[in-house]
């Protein structure tokens, strides 16, 4: 098969690369010559020289101009499939004027913090969902082409119409971003005493605020209305929680008011547990082991050998560190039924374990 | 010394342990015989029979109660010193009305998932933040006498005023716990095919979400005006940034708007960064590696065999597991000038290796 990528960032040289392994002939373009010379140095495909006839064009420019450029392929290359990577679909299909039957949009749920063709990675795309949407133009040889495309790249198709996409994203991806981003800056004013009380909570909630202000801000803007009807759902229920925490009188032997915040976690409960486990199935609550380590050099190493000669598969592993402390602590998620001989075996090799997952109060 | 321990759950109980295993003579007493009397049985003191004369009463009743608590106490226990853990504190110290020379308020930046003595650890409080309480009448003695049970305990005793206590775990513990539940309550209508679509960001996001209603409805509700004060700021930030996306006008080559969203993210990096790192120190920014690891068993074990071998030290370690695909990715984090060799000695023992950190988008 000849493919043309068009934008050579990390999802199109990643592309590249993983299309080069498996044998077909591909071509790279990008806006920037510098970038395009890149990928193609990196071995995701070669700059074209001269006329050629593409059978599929993946499209990997930022979303904001992925409309554009889809559309000018589409009527450049007469005979070619065309699909974009945005990670936002409404947008891009509805600038899609001609050669509708041709295109698919789509939008493997593949990332890295790094972006550009130095972070490309043939197996960017191995076990994640590739959401395949279709127009209702779309030829059944077009979505066929595309969902073989993200088969081929080791993804699971997903499909769904545009606007599904568009929603379900605003609700796992792009609000879940901005809460954490409204989250760590109210961090930004903060005495450095209170942050000093920061624990593995707060580390979590606030992870992904590390990201790209320029690339999240092309996702929203081009998700708008999605993106503010869950902020809309989110600002109701915090206006009930501010209320509510308006009308409680605790203290003295009083908690009048309380249930209306119990309410708040016990929703959180309930869906956070509809989040998918491993391999799609439903979610596992797993043992989890607390190991004291050491933080001197070899002894994280260690312990890794130690589990790796038990032998015991391990489901989950974080490490948790404290604040001027020798001594952190890596959790080991496993299977309930193997949890005790996990914690026989690395406690007669000397470590010390608890039984549960820590968390904070 | 002779320490009465008031509340035999899991900070209680540890305390208990702790101490005991430091030499100390500790009784134990908590409303429910059976609690006080299975904590005896896991070694963290004795039942009192008769008369005791402790020098040091530790409340670790849920913090609903620990004002009456620790007042009783200090009118029992005339020549004691006494402290208690709650996670909040002028709601407790307003309830201390005679003896206030003898109290000492304190808090262990200590925790776990589950709960009950069955889940204490003699080292629970190793390498933790223990923030000191003091009320203006707090005499020097007891001061000093809480501060050597934190520093005896393994944690790093943190020097605060009950408001500033108050004030910064609101911000940096109550509200993202509020936060994460808030997201995760808008997964539990969602289709389950846009929670297919979950990726490591929401999992990170929401995983505070499992927490235990009551004991968090409880700590909020002790805690009310700070956390009120910061979720009112964050309600002005999502207010501006609701408006903000009303006027973004994207699509069709205009992105009109947009700088007010690219703000929100930003403001999240600058707040995000101010964590402290490891020990304390300044945020270090690894790299990070990616490690394909087949789900299969003994995969991770060969995975940690092989860190353990080639013995660099790794400073985090995070899993990821795609939905309904056999492989996972594992996330090392070293520092950056370990990370080429790293790299290099997986790769010559057989596994795929990409070099920087997986995000989502």
């Amino acid at each position: 098969m000849i493919v043309l990528v068009i934008g050579t960032g990390l999802l199109g040289a990643s592309a590249g690369l993983a299309l080069v392994e498996r044998g077909h002939e591909v071509y790279l373009r990008d806006a920037s010559p510098h970038a395009a010379g890149l990928a193609e140095d990196l071995g995701a495909g070669r700059l074209p020289e001269g006329q050629i006839t593409p059978d599929l064009v993946i499209v990997a420019t930022p979303p904001d101009v992925a409309g554009d450029v889809v559309s000018a392929a589409l009527t450049e290359f007469q005979d070619a499939i065309v699909t974009d990577v945005a990670s936002v679909k409404e947008i891009v299909a509805a600038e899609v004027r001609t050669g509708r039957d041709r295109y698919v949009g789509s939008h493997p749920m593949a990332g890295r913090e790094r972006s550009g063709a130095t972070a490309a990675d043939a197996d960017l795309f191995v076990g994640r969902p590739w959401v395949i949407v279709p127009t209702d133009e779309s030829s059944a040889q077009a979505v066929s082409l595309v969902r073989n495309l993200a088969i081929s790249l080791g993804s699971l198709p997903v499909d769904m119409t545009a606007s599904e996409h568009d929603a379900a994203v605003a609700r796992v991806s792009h609000v879940p971003q901005l809460l954490s981003s409204l989250m760590a800056a109210r961090l930004a004013e903060a005495p450095a005493s209170a942050l000093q009380l920061s624990g593995q909570g707060l580390r979590d909630v606030t992870r992904i605020a590390k990201s790209d202000p320029r690339l999240w801000s092309t996702i929203i803007a081009g998700n708008t209305e999605p993106v503010r009807d869950v902020l809309a759902e989110l600002q109701a229920d915090l206006t009930s929680l501010i209320a509510a925490l308006e009308s409680v009188d605790a203290g003295a032997g009083s908690y009048r008011g309380i249930a209306t915040v119990a309410k708040v976690i016990d929703a959180g409960n309930e869906g956070v547990y509809r989040i998918p486990g491993k391999h799609g199935g439903a979610p596992v609550r797993y043992a989890t082991l607390v190991v004291l380590v050491p933080d001197t050099a070899g002894e994280l190493g260690r312990l890794f050998t130690d589990i790796g000669q038990i032998g015991v598969n391990i489901e989950d592993l974080t490490l948790e560190h404290s604040v001027n402390q020798p001594v952190g602590r890596a959790f080991l998620s496993v299977m309930p039924a193997l949890a005790r001989d996990l914690a026989d075996s690395l406690g007669q090799r000397g470590w010390t374990v608890a039984d549960t997952q820590a968390g904070e109060a």
